[in-house]
């Protein structure tokens, strides 16, 4: 473990913190996801991002199933220490478990979401094994 | 308030989401805050990015004291209803309150987070009051 690094983080009651995905390209922000400790080292130590589910409370190595892996090309932590962002090359060009390039899909219009996104590939053939955020 | 277009969102226990603002000109992120359902109707009806702010326990009007508003121009929804991703247009130009534009200052380079970014203006002459994230 990285003593220095991780001392600056301010972990939430769980013992994790944000991290937004972008695209280092397109700018697109793709996703907001959590990290634990470990989960962030390994991040760190492979280039790939590693996350950790809090529904399957397990770490998420994202693209695992479905190839859509993320490439870390650089990290910032905000102001407060609570928030990571993430620049990455998105493998695939989908972020979503939907088969959507972003998880942000959903845009408010006429007081409520419209999905204003198209489906790049059928979830149904995306993955070898289920993944779900 | 717009019910349709609340009940969509995943309200974690605090009865938060989490909120990423956008630069809609630059693609920069710029912060990642919190708000709640009166906050979001607030920023839906006015236009400008209200948040709930977590450690002081209230309503934060953004820029109330440093003028920096965030003029809302979009609002999306992620696949799991718990993170809103607004595209903004920053006043000021400046989002963080230590001066910077983005709250993302401090990039990793060699195992240490290292400030990458000047501040622009010095916060004891950017607020009237103290307002703090």
């Amino acid at each position: 473990m990285n003593t220095q690094l991780l001392q600056h983080i301010k972990w939430n009651n769980d013992g994790l913190i944000a991290a937004i995905a972008q695209d280092c390209n397109s700018g697109r922000v793709l996703m907001m996801a959590w990290m634990n400790a470990e989960s962030l080292q390994l991040s760190i130590d492979s280039g790939d991002a590693v996350y950790w589910s809090r529904s399957r409370g397990k770490l998420w190595r994202k693209g695992e199933s479905s190839g859509n892996v993320q490439k870390i090309r650089s990290m910032a932590l905000d102001c407060d220490g609570d928030t990571l962002l993430i620049q990455v090359e998105q493998l695939g060009g989908i972020a979503c478990h939907t088969g959507r390039q972003s998880c942000f899909y959903r845009t408010l219009s006429e007081g409520d979401w419209k999905i204003t996104e198209k489906v790049l590939k059928d979830p149904a053939t995306m993955y070898q094994h289920v993944e779900k955020a």
